[in-house]
C-alpha cells in the first residue's frame, strides 16, 4: 500500500507544488526499442525548442525531426479547447525545465484563459498490441509520450532525446472575434534562463462552441470510480474519493460527457476491469424471500456526477450480465450470496420485476425516471428479448439500452443502440430512430484495431472517430473505459487481454493525455460540423453546405491506407471547417 | 460495288417495307462460342414474350432466363427518349414475327407518341478485346445483341434461340403528367395469330427534359460522312450523300450533339478510320506559291448540319494532325501535292497564317467565327504550343481545342480541353475554365478498357458515361468515331487494331444500336441533374440536393468492381432521380 499512500500524499499538494515526477515514486520508462539514432551524431548545442506535429508519436531517443518553427498560427472557435505539440530536442542535455504560458495578447491589452496551460508529455510503455487477446509473452515494448503531465512538473533532459510538450489553449467564449498572440516559454529551473520560447497566433472565429454539458454530441465513457478509490487506498464513497475524482469528472464533463454509469449489481463484466464493480445498489434478501434495495450509494453518485454537470442520462448495468448471476446480501445473515438466474428464468423475472418496480419508483420519486435506461449487454438474442420483455411488461415506459450486435428485432425498441465501428445502421434506421429521439451511438474497442484508442494508435485516430460518427449519422460516440486503471498507471498502460490503453483515458492525479485531448478536438469538430450545418442551412448556403458534404465524404467513406492517414483525413477537414467558419 | 447498290436500293424503301434482313444481302452471324444450352432441353412450347433487363447481354443459343414478366412500369420525364427491353424466347422456333407498338393511352384516350416503336435486336459479331492494338488472330469471336433494326423487320426464330427487343418510346413534351398505358405486340406474319403481348406504364413527370439541341450536356462525337458515301457509293456532297446522312444526324442531334467536325486538310488520323477522311476545305497553291482556299464544301457541311440543329461550335481538324503532312493542289497542274511542315517551322507558319487569315474572314463573313474551333491533336507540348503560338499571334480571338493529356501549359488557354475518362482536371481548374466559359470534357477510347462504348462492354456503360462525366464536373463526352464504318459494319464490330465497335455507334440504313440508346439515357440523366440541382436551388430543398449529391458519390469515385458494376450504379441513380422528380 505504500504506492497509494505516497500518491495520496501528492494529491492533497497539486497546484501547489512539483506533481508526481518530483516526488521520486515515479520512474518515466526508458524505451528499450530499437531506433535509429545516428543522426544525433551531427547535432550539437543547447537543447532547442520548436512548434512540431501532433499527428507524429516522437520517439524519445530515435533521430529528431528537422524542425525549427517558432511562430505558428490557428484557428478558433470561441469556447474551443485548442491543442498544440511542441518539441524540445536536446543534443547535449540539459537540466530541469519549467514551462510556462503567457496570456493572450491583443495590442497593449491582456486577456487571461483560464484552463489553458502548457505541459510536459510522458512516455509510458506500449506494444503494437492492437487485438483482443492476451498478447504473446515476447511482444517487445517500446514507449510512447501519450501522458500529458501536470503543468508544474519539471523535467530534465538526457544527451540525445526529444520532449514533446503539450499546449492547450481554453479560448474564452466571451472573447471578441480577431487574432491574439500568445508565448510559451520554458524555463531553466536552476540558472532561470529562458532556455526556449514560442509564439502562436490565434485567429478567433465569430462562432462559439457550446460548454461541454450543452454540446449535441452523445459522450459516453463508461465510468470506473472504484479505480480511484483502489489507487488512492481511500474508501470508496467517502468525501476523500468524491473529492480524488474531482479532475477526471471535470475533463470527462469537458469533453461532452452524457451518461452516468450505475452499477446495480456485483461486476457485470467479469475479468474486464483491473478492479471489481461494486453495486451502487445494495440488494437485500429478507428471511421470507422478498428483496428491498438500498439506493444510499446510487443516490451520492448520480448526485455528485450532477454537481460536474453529467447527467443527461443514467446508464444502468446490466440486465444481461457476462455472468447469470446477482450477488445479494442475506438480512438475516448479513453474508454475500449469489443468485443463479438466467434470463427468462422464474427467479430472474422475480427478481428483476421487484427491483424495477422499487427502482423506478426511486427514480420517479427523484425526477429520474425520464433520463435513466436500463442497458443489457451482448449476449444471446433469446436472452436479451427476455431481459426486454420482463423489464416492459414491469415497467412499459421504462427505456433500454444496448451496445453490442445488429439486431433487427431491437432496432425499434431500445431508446439507445450503439454498435462497432464498422457494422452499420441502415440510413432510413438511423433516421427513423432519430425521429423517434432514440440515441444512435458508436463505439471502439480491442475488436477495432485502427482506428482506435490504444495508446499505440496514430494519435489523429482520437480527432478522427468522433468526426466519423457525425459523418455516418451517429449522434455519438461510446467507449467502455474511462478510467479502468491498471496496477501501474502512470507508467505502463499494458492490461490483460486488451491493446494497451484501451483501459483508461486519463491518468492519476489529473492527468490529461493525447487520446484524451485529440478526442476532444473530434469531438469539437462534429459540434462544428453541426453548428455549420445548422447555420447553413438557415441562410441556405447551398455551396458551402456541399462543400462540407463533400470533405465529409472521405470520412464517410470509411477508407484509410498508408498513403491516406487518419491525420491527412483530420487535417483537411479542419482546413474545410475553417474555411466555412470564416464566411 | 454489288453490296452498295443493292443497299442503296434498299434505302429507298426504307419505311415502307422490310428492311436489310429481307432483302437476302444480310446474313445476321450466328454465334459460334461455347455456351451453356442445356436448359433448352426442359423447354417446350411456343415461343413467349418477356419483359427483360437491358443490363444484360442475352446470348442467342444459351439457356435462357426464367423470365416471365407481362407488365411493367417506368418514371420518365415529358420529352425523355425510354429504351426498354424485352426478349423472345423460343423452344421450338417460330416463322417471320412483326412487331407494334400501340399509342399511349390514359382511360378512354389516345395519345400519339411520335419517334416511338419496337425493333428486334441483331446480333453482330464481337469478341473480348478492350485494348488498343492488333488483338491475337486467335482469338474467339462471340455475337452480341448491339444492333437495333427497323421497325418493320420481321424476324423468324431458330428452335432454342432468343431474340431482344427494343422498344423506344419518345413522350411527347405535351402531354400532362400522369399515368400512361402501351403495349407491344409480336405478330405472326404468317397466320396473323399474335404471339406475344406486353404491357407498359409510363408514370410521366411534371418535368420537362429539352429537346436535344437545347440540353446543356455537351456531346461531341466526331462524324465520319465519308462512310456514308464509301458505303453507298454516292458522290460525296452530292444531294444523295446529303440525304443519306439524314438518319445519322437526326440521332445525333437527338442525343445532343454539339460540334461539327469539320476536315481542313487530307486525312488528320492515319489510319484510323476505314474510310480515308478528305477535306473539307479546297487548298490550291497558285504558280506564284501563295496559297488559295475553297469553301463550297465547308459550307455545304456546315450548312446540312445546322439544318439538323447540330451547330453550337464547329470543331476543325488539325493544326497539329498525326503525320505533319499538308495536302493542297497545285493550280497550275491540277495536280495533287503534299506539303510537309513541322510545327514552328517557316512553311508551317506560312501555311498557316495565310490559311487562319482566310479562313477567319470566310468564318466572319457567314457570322461563324466565334463558334468556331481549331483542334489539336494530342502530340508533343512543344509542338501543340508552336502551333497555339501561330494561331494565336495571326488571329489572337480564334478559339482552340484539345482532346489529350493533361497539360497545365494548357488549362487556361484552351476554349474546349478534353481529358480521357481516368485522368483529372483538378477542381480549381474546372471551376476556374467554367468561370470563363471553357468547355471541359471527357474522353472514352480502345485505351479505356471498361466502362467503355465497345460492343463488347457493359450495356448500362453506355449510361455510366455521360453520369459519369457529369459527377465529376465535365461539360460533357466527346468520342472519336460515330459512324466510322467498317467494311460489313451490319455484321461485324471488329476493326483494325481497335476494340470491337469502338468505332461506330450506329449501323447502316439509320439502325440504331444499344450503346447509342444507353448513351442517351445516360445524357438524359445528366439533363435531369443538372435541372433538378437548379429546381432544388431555386426552392431552397437542401435534403434533396444532399440526397442527389448522396447519390452521384458513387459514381464520382469511380469504383467499380465484379459485384459493384455500372449498371447497379446507374439503376440506383436512376430510382434517386425519380423520388427526386416526385418531390
Amino acid at each position: 500500500m505504500t504506492r497509494f499512500l505516497l500518491s495520496l500524499a501528492l494529491m492533497t499538494s497539486i497546484g501547489a507544488a512539483a506533481a508526481a515526477p518530483a516526488s521520486g515514486t515515479y520512474s518515466e520508462p526508458a524505451d528499450t526499442s530499437t531506433v535509429d539514432t545516428s543522426g544525433w551524431a551531427s547535432l550539437s548545442g543547447p537543447t532547442r525548442l520548436s512548434w512540431a506535429s501532433k499527428n507524429i508519436h516522437y520517439r524519445q531517443r530515435a533521430t529528431p525531426p528537422q524542425i525549427a518553427c517558432s511562430d505558428t498560427t490557428v484557428n478558433a472557435w470561441r469556447g474551443e479547447r485548442l491543442g498544440l505539440e511542441a518539441l524540445l530536442i536536446s543534443p547535449e542535455g540539459c537540466g530541469p525545465l519549467r514551462l510556462s504560458l503567457s496570456d493572450l495578447r491583443q495590442g497593449n491589452r491582456t486577456y487571461r484563459a483560464p484552463g489553458s496551460q502548457a505541459s510536459f508529455m510522458r512516455y509510458v510503455t506500449s506494444t503494437s498490441w492492437n487485438a483482443c487477446g492476451y498478447p504473446p509473452d515476447t511482444l517487445p515494448t517500446f514507449t510512447v509520450a501519450d501522458m500529458i503531465d501536470l503543468p508544474d512538473a519539471t523535467v530534465a533532459m538526457q544527451p540525445a532525446t526529444v520532449r514533446p510538450i503539450w499546449l492547450t489553449v481554453e479560448v474564452p467564449d466571451n472573447l471578441r472575434p480577431g487574432a491574439y498572440t500568445m508565448t510559451l516559454t520554458a524555463t531553466d529551473t536552476k540558472s532561470g534562463k529562458e532556455a526556449g520560447r514560442l509564439d502562436l497566433t490565434i485567429n478567433v472565429s465569430k462562432h462559439s462552441l457550446p460548454a461541454g454539458p450543452d454540446q449535441a454530441f452523445y459522450l459516453d465513457l463508461w465510468q470506473q470510480p472504484y479505480s480511484v478509490s483502489r489507487y488512492y487506498g481511500v474508501k470508496p464513497w467517502s468525501d476523500e474519493h468524491l473529492k480524488l475524482m474531482d479532475p477526471y469528472m471535470e475533463k470527462l464533463a469537458r469533453a461532452g460527457q452524457k451518461a452516468v454509469s450505475v452499477i446495480l449489481f456485483y461486476e457485470p463484466w467479469g475479468e474486464q476491469s483491473n478492479d471489481k464493480f461494486e453495486p451502487m445498489v445494495e440488494t437485500y434478501r429478507r428471511p421470507d424471500s422478498t428483496w428491498r434495495f438500498d439506493y444510499t450509494t446510487f443516490d451520492r453518485w448520480v448526485d455528485y456526477m450532477d454537481s460536474h454537470g453529467i447527467n443527461a442520462n443514467l446508464e444502468c448495468f446490466t440486465m444481461v450480465p457476462w455472468q447469470p448471476t446477482y450477488r445479494y446480501r442475506d438480512e438475516a445473515t448479513g453474508e454475500l450470496r449469489t443468485l443463479e438466474a438466467r434470463p427468462g428464468s422464474e427467479s430472474y423475472n422475480d427478481l428483476w420485476s421487484t427491483f424495477l418496480t422499487d427502482f423506478a419508483s426511486h427514480l420517479r420519486k427523484r425526477g429520474l425516471f425520464d433520463k435513466t435506461m436500463i442497458a443489457m449487454d451482448e449476449r444471446g438474442l433469446t436472452d436479451m428479448l427476455a431481459a426486454y420483455r420482463i423489464a416492459k411488461t414491469t415497467v412499459p415506459d421504462l427505456k433500454m439500452s444496448l451496445a453490442g450486435s445488429y439486431h433487427p428485432e431491437l432496432v425499434d425498441s431500445l431508446d439507445c443502440y450503439t454498435l462497432i465501428k464498422g457494422d452499420f445502421f441502415p440510413d432510413d434506421v438511423i433516421k427513423r430512430r432519430r425521429d423517434k429521439d432514440r440515441l444512435t451511438l458508436m463505439y471502439t474497442c480491442c475488436a477495432t484495431p485502427a482506428p482506435s484508442q490504444f495508446s499505440n494508435s496514430a494519435p489523429a485516430d482520437g480527432a478522427y472517430l468522433p468526426v466519423y460518427a457525425t459523418a455516418t449519422g451517429h449522434d455519438g460516440y461510446l467507449h467502455w473505459s474511462y478510467m479502468n486503471w491498471t496496477d501501474n498507471p502512470l507508467e505502463d498502460t499494458r492490461f490483460h487481454m486488451f491493446a494497451p490503453g484501451d483501459t483508461y483515458f486519463i491518468y492519476p492525479d489529473g492527468r490529461s493525455s493525447l487520446r484524451y485531448e485529440r478526442m476532444v478536438e473530434g469531438i469539437q469538430m462534429s459540434e462544428k460540423i453541426r453548428l455549420l450545418r445548422e447555420d447553413m442551412r438557415r441562410r441556405c448556403d447551398i455551396d458551402g453546405l456541399q462543400s462540407l458534404e463533400n470533405a465529409l465524404i472521405p470520412i464517410r467513406s470509411g477508407a484509410l491506407n498508408e498513403w491516406y492517414p487518419t491525420s491527412t483525413v483530420v487535417d483537411h477537414l479542419q482546413q474545410t471547417i475553417d474555411e466555412l467558419s470564416r464566411r
